[in-house]
């Protein structure tokens, strides 16, 4: 097997060549909104859910070829959804992978629109995939939607304050992490053309480490240096948010990142090339930003 | 012909109800966002974008149903422009078809999020148009994206409080509102299966009456009263909005009107059942709101 890094460092590469190339330039009318929306795709992100959705299609038998506009329609949305959840109307976030947040780089109206304008373009481009266009639509809308990573925010903003629970914590970290992450992982399989055996595998792969990324990140927002993580750190206490250590406590939640991780990888051994899924979930557990 | 009247009604109510069977109902989970895209997509307006999608496919021989699911995704679009538009950091409108907009009625986050709901769900409609829903979905992503739709508010709220210049407001109202208006008239044709030369005219027409629509609406804006609209009036030259007539005058608006219209009816002429299309026309330029 490749070296999981190196993996992620060479798809990280064809996916920031192939956004660049479908993202309007920086001097296209209305120029503002155009530097706006570079700005926030190219903030140094993981490229965590393209890298998941083609590490998926070659887990399936396909190439990472096949993935690659579903890969960068998964940016574009996640992106979307960063700007907006930053709004000084949600979360008020200032600082974001090192740098000022897009409203505060801009402003507030182009950071609205810059996170719809890429919403719109992230659907685009899964229109121009031959014959699965309305599939991989279909699973990224599902996911993106009211009943999906919107729910999610929705929840979490409604939560802030709140006595920690159980079934909250569990519900908002499912729609607003996991549910994106299913999508990348089941849009790279049927990128690939998997049945739905390989599909209900990599669902499984997916709800689990989806959730587990989302534990792992709460355990850095109580641990971690702002300079390590880039963005504003133990904001989720000061702002009374919802987390899995609030509730269940830090150790708990050490072991429940562990289980799910566990039952991810259970599930990607059924599929025909699990080595690099597996990989990636091991690091997404280790990681220190 | 059927009374142009009686066929707007009939197909409102058709849009209605398949709307309302579209929206997740007030009381599912996230119910406040529920309850947001709701007040918004039912607050009474005139669905123009649908009606016209649906005349569009019925001037190139097909019928209504066809049309229907395109329909309806162009008016949940619409209506996420509308949320987004009146936000605070946009145009900051607390009064909307004689209702308070979404963020006074509910919160700024909420209508932020039931607009990016609503744009998701559009998306997610048209994916379930069998063999066109990929064919939809790049007209509609274009005309909606950073190079049609978002690029015109970006660009109105560029220019609020600039000199009133010919090219600017052009700009802004071809995007802003006739690209969607186009876009409206494009997906019907294609519902239809209509070839390229029924395409072409369909696209003439509705540029035109896209940006007859806009000069009335500048017109009214200057003229009406707030009862008669149904939102705060005057308020272009409150905000500095650079208008038609803040351009040309309000004589030579209501000519261009005239103009635009009759561009659109005669291109209107080279399809195979025009009728409903021009009575349309007709009706968009005598508007009292």
């Amino acid at each position: 097997m490749t070296d999981p890094k190196s993996y992620i460092s060479l798809h990280t590469q064809t996916v920031n060549e192939t956004l660049e190339r479908i993202l309007p330039p920086e001097t296209e009318r209305p120029e503002r909104l155009h530097q706006a929306t570079r700005y926030s795709v190219f903030a140094g992100g993981k490229r965590l859910r393209p890298i998941l959705c083609i590490a998926a299609c070659e887990a399936c038998g396909g190439t990472p070829q096949q993935a690659i506009k579903a890969a960068c329609a998964l940016e574009l949305l996640h992106t979307y959804t960063l700007i907006h959840d930053d709004l000084p109307a949600m979360d008020n976030d200032t600082l974001r992978r090192g740098r000022p947040t897009c409203h505060v780089a801009f402003d507030e109206a182009t950071a609205i629109l810059a996170g719809d304008a890429l919403l719109t373009l992230a659907f685009e481009v899964l229109a121009t995939v031959p014959n699965i266009g309305n599939t991989l639509t279909l699973e990224l809308a599902r996911a993106a939607g009211s009943r999906g990573v919107i729910a999610g925010q929705a929840e979490d903003l409604a939560a802030e304050g709140q006595m920690p629970n159980a079934e909250m914590v569990e519900y908002i970290h499912r729609n607003k992490t996991a549910a994106l992450i299913r999508a990348a992982c089941v849009m790279g399989g049927l990128c690939a053309g998997a049945d739905s055996h390989y599909l209900e595998n990599l669902a499984t792969y997916s709800e689990n480490i989806g959730l587990a990324f989302q534990l792992v990140d709460d355990l850095l927002d109580e641990s971690s240096t702002e300079e390590e993580l880039g963005k504003n750190i133990g904001s989720d206490k000061e702002k009374g948010k919802m987390t899995w250590p609030a509730v269940h406590g830090i150790e708990a939640t050490r072991i429940k990142a562990d289980e799910l991780t566990h039952k991810a990888c259970s599930a990607a051994e059924n599929l025909p090339h699990a080595a690099i899924l597996n990989a990636i979930a091991q690091l997404m557990v280790a990681r220190r930003n």
